[in-house]
């Protein structure tokens, strides 16, 4: 399959959470393009970036799209040509409930300075849709327990799982 | 690509935990017989399996290997022919660390009436091996709050972070 500059069909995107963008901003897949458009530097205000090159963002858009199951999607500032949120549904395949769907949801980031524009609650609303039109029979997420009350106005219950972890020796804990 | 029997090649498997399991018995990655060795009876032992057919579940394991990254591996009790373990890794690629990857640890599932092996345990040892061995910074896992001690055992760390999750309208909650 050729590499496509769109990493999904924005035809299966939500209208509702459409309908919550600001004016001269735009809800979207990811693009191969957002890499010029600081996409890396949206996430920067998540967590660890490293150092990805143009390439490395390329080859691993590609992957991503060649795999499927990936749906990323971001916020653009139109007037400055910037990402300034984004969020990721990952969405696993199971055998079990009759070969059914999870979706994951991953790396909700909001760019420092675009905070009070409800584009946290926004992104969300749009990968729980993305979830449902994409046959998930749940959605799920890991979160601070700080911000489990956010998740609860965004539609999610806390249903008492606890997340536990192992890093690699050589990974920081972040 | 074409379909093989087995999801994903065993020659990534971690040897300690191939070491721990008993006379008799074999862990290696799913194979597509592996459903006429009963593992939807297996799964049935974790949550909901619905009414899977062997056609689902070739076109499943197809689309699995295909898509990549979906390293799920069985327990089988080479006598009886019967799977009575089962764990899987799905390891989602990721934008940060450098396009970093996060395994998923998901459906650990030993049947009735092998408890008492240490199954699970070495479940997820050959997991986390796996994680490693597929370059994974870090294997997350979300589980009740009263299996944390056993995971603890596992080499899991509890980092106080809490699940979310929303159900379909039409799915069960279990």
């Amino acid at each position: 399959m050729a590499i496509t500059n769109t990493l999904f069909d924005r035809s299966i995107l939500g209208t509702s959470a459409l309908a919550m963008i600001p004016v001269n901003h735009i809800m979207r897949p990811l693009e191969l393009t957002d890499f010029r458009k600081g996409y890396m530097e949206c996430l920067s205000n998540l967590t660890i970036v490293g150092d990805v090159t143009e390439d490395m963002f390329s080859d691993n858009f590609e992957e991503m799209q060649r795999a499927g199951g990936y749906f990323i999607i971001v916020i653009e500032d139109l007037l400055a040509e910037r990402i300034v949120a984004s969020g990721s549904l990952v969405v696993e395949q199971k055998f079990l409930r009759n070969c059914g769907r999870v979706g994951h949801i991953e790396d909700i980031v909001v760019a420092k300075g675009q905070q009070g524009k409800r584009f946290g609650f926004t992104v969300i609303k749009q990968l729980l849709d993305l979830a449902n039109a994409t046959g998930c029979y749940k959605a799920i997420l890991d979160c601070d327990a700080d911000n489990v009350a956010f998740y609860e106005k965004c539609g999610l219950v806390n249903k008492g799982n606890v997340q536990m972890a192992v890093y690699a020796p050589d990974a920081a804990h972040k």
